[in-house]
């Protein structure tokens, strides 16, 4: 038995570190690769994936799972070694199913729609896109072909981002959050707007850098095990429990979205660094789900991040730096300035109050896309109909409306509900490890974030993907995913900010 | 024809795709990697180099090789797909003759001698090394075992490095060499000293590192195929035609060695960014040996970078950076300063002059191991009364002698003499392009290196491993590798110095 295991833990090692391999040369492209690179990472990208995709569906592999599975069918829920072969063969299960040549076919069409995708939005053109959309979601649906009937055909693609998660129960979950958002916005906006406009000011790239990974250092980011570098966009990248790297980036229209995005990302770090080290060269060893995942990063950027107490503590360092910019703006000031609430265009500049409602156009576009009720080509013009409905605004452009996101030429459809369901998570955990460990508030006041990331890698970090999403949630904070603690949190928040 | 060529191109293109992948994961472990990365890295770098050798050494492979070589056996030396063939199944021929498991047992035992070579250099105590170079040494004698029995079986070695060179050959080079070395360096030490103590100044890192960028853009590194890092040893390294990078380093002692090794790395660079782009994704993408590479970092580091010529070019804007560091020398006295030639215990700080004598030192000891006429324990006395026939200097202890390079703990038993024939090289290449394209030294002097560099480029560069390393000298100079080049120039070069 044990060799057998061990025999496991070999095949899928390997397949560890193939994709471990092809994560250093992303992050390589996004970070250093000069530009003449491009055409030979990509190839070097493609090798390792194919070969990575062999071994993981090798069939010496399904037959030790097969075994495997079979002996240790009697072991507890608490078993890792049970729990590693139910995940690996899951993953098993789901990978053998989609022939290899749909694989190279997916990735010829997703690089020609990414091509087209950024020229549709550079040129705000919906055309030069639909076509390329038009032939990811013909191999969305032979994807899910592959798979046994669902109860709906997108709990196929969901269950890829969110495993075990259905439909029917994101769209709940939806439409009990979504009329409570709108409500606030409504009584947000018959408020006198904060004044945010300092927030527009110059401020200096390599000072905030500074301010950002000192920052992500207070909340216990490991930088011997860690580097932030600068690229395009905020990612974390992780090739070792011992080698989780995040990165930042910096506009000048919006500086302190450094600041934001360094916490977010090193939210997502933490939890990759916290992983149980048995786990390590094993599939266990990542997040649960890209909810759970959004729930750490989303944590520490708004919950903590976006706090007063948190600015209380550390309001004054950040003036030390920017006296000029923060001249006659005190920590309140600047905690209302940093959550105003707008109604605005872009998903990835939302405020908390109005960020669910992108997302849940989203999700509504997609299933309606998978069920076949509505049409790609029609897509600008329900954007826009949802836009107005959700948030009354209305895109003037399409790079403004549905050409903003990547997702959709990627073929990351199923994806967008995460970012929601993170959001919810996070407050849930929130509450219960109030009750665990007493006055959040003011440890983060006090700067003492120990507490919060202990108890953090006890519940969450350390069991990687030992469990379920939903039934980690279950398991910590006795209930299921549930809107209610998150509009708590969204009412309290901002009945304070604009005197609700 | 076409078929089986596409194929074997398809075969390659993966082996070279693992390779490219394993480089970037050698360059971010020597660059960015934090500390916690390292041991995950191993394993990633192992598992790739098995996949690669598993794919190198496939019997398709062979059997495909065996097919085109037959094909192609009337194909003349000019043709691309011949060389390919040709290359392609030499090193399959080579790899297939050395055992999986031997590999495993070499990486397995190199990784253990690399870590006692450290702990014995940081403590200079030899006998902590001993016991792993004489498990080293048993390898090298088996790996030499699983080849045909060559004229000396150093010879095994030495063609894994430069391709059809023999031990008695390099022998016969080294033999006229030192004497002329020697001789030269007794007459200079004869003359007064130059005065070379404004060199161990402060300068500042920063400004040396752009200078270093500066002058490698200007002789031709195209940084949009390449960048430059920090990194504790310099080297270069290229996962593709068009993404070859460089390191280099600061030190305090000795700060102007960044625009050396600068200079030297870019001189590597360039020859790889130089290949003809059809290789790309195949064996003949590479240098043609170590002996050719060398003659290219040398030329632009030694012939070009240490030449009076270029400071008179180049002084004026180094001076600008420096002011106070170079205040009262002229660009005569600073050409005479980093020309300095002192008989010294480091092989990589030697000067021109004695640099050579160092390979040689360690040639004789290495062929003396294989031929079992010494035994390692006897090295470091051996060593030191070599230090004292050639450069008349005994190391005062084994850390700065027999300990000082790390070749022998990774097993690169073979390699040292490569760096001599690089020197002899690239004077030989030199006095042709001189002939070919007129003065040197006036171009040099204006600046102008793209004359330079496209000679190289058409004669040497664009070759890749096309030709046999000595038939490319022959080829291009009319002549086999020879001394007497080299010994011109040292004598014209010093003579002028020195004033001898």
């Amino acid at each position: 038995m044990s060799e057998k295991l061990n025999l496991l833990k070999e095949l899928l090692g390997e397949v560890e570190d193939l994709n471990g391999a092809a994560s250093v040369l992303s992050w390589d492209q996004n970070t250093y690769m000069p530009k003449g690179g491009s055409e030979a990472r990509g190839q070097q990208l493609a090798t390792l994936g194919k070969i990575a995709h062999q071994k993981a569906t090798s069939p010496e592999l399904g037959t030790l799972l097969q075994g495997l599975k079979s002996e240790f069918a009697a072991a507890g829920s608490d078993s890792d070694d049970a729990a590693l072969i139910r995940v690996a063969a899951r993953d098993y299960e789901k990978a053998v199913r989609v022939p290899p040549d749909f694989v190279a076919e997916q990735a010829l069409v997703t690089t020609a729609a990414f091509q087209a995708w950024a020229e549709a939005r550079a040129k705000s053109d919906f055309s030069i896109f639909l076509p390329h959309l038009e032939r990811v979601l013909e191999l969305v649906r032979r994807y899910i072909s592959f798979f046994p009937p669902a109860d709906h055909p997108y709990d196929v693609l969901l269950d890829d981002y969110e495993p075990g998660m259905k439909t029917a129960d994101v769209r709940t979950i939806f439409e009990a959050l979504r009329p409570r958002q709108v409500e606030l916005i409504k009584a947000i906006a018959e408020q006198p707007q904060v004044n945010d406009k300092f927030l527009r000011r110059k401020f200096d790239e390599r000072k905030l850098w500074e301010f950002s990974a000192e920052t992500a250092r207070g909340f216990g980011y490991d930088w011997s095990r860690g580097r932030m570098d600068k690229a395009p966009h905020p990612f974390e990248t992780s090739f070792s429990i011992n080698d989780v790297r995040i990165t930042n980036r910096f506009e000048a229209q919006n500086p302190l979205a450094t600041i934001f995005s360094g916490m977010h990302e090193a939210g997502h770090a933490m939890y990759e660094q916290g992983i149980e080290f048995a786990y390590e060269r094993t599939p266990l060893a990542r997040g649960a789900s890209l909810g759970i995942h959004e729930s750490q990063s989303r944590m520490w950027e708004n919950l903590v991040g976006r706090s007063l107490a948190f600015w209380e503590f550390k309001y004054a360092s950040l003036k030390r730096l920017f006296p000029e910019q923060l001249d006659g703006v005190g920590a309140k000031g600047f905690f209302r300035a940093i959550n105003k609430v707008e109604p605005s265009l872009i998903r990835v500049n939302a405020d908390e109050a109005t960020y669910n409602l992108h997302v849940m156009l989203r999700l509504e576009l997609e299933i309606a896309l998978v069920e076949r009720t509505i049409v790609p080509k029609d897509l600008p013009q329900i954007w826009n109909a949802k836009m107005k409905e959700y948030l009354g605004i209305v895109p003037p452009n399409d790079a403004l409306g549905v050409l903003q996101d990547v997702h959709w030429s990627y073929s990351s459809i199923g994806y967008f509900s995460t970012y929601a369901l993170g959001n919810l998570i996070s407050v849930q955990l929130w509450e219960k490890m109030g009750k665990d460990i007493g006055d959040l508030e003011a440890k983060v006041r006090a700067g003492k974030f120990e507490a919060l990331l202990s108890w953090l890698r006890a519940q969450i970090h350390r069991h990687g993907r030992k469990y379920d999403p939903q039934a980690l949630v279950l398991r910590v904070t006795g209930s299921k995913i549930s809107p209610e603690p998150y509009v708590r949190y969204l009412t309290d928040k901002y009945s304070e900010i604009y005197h609700l």
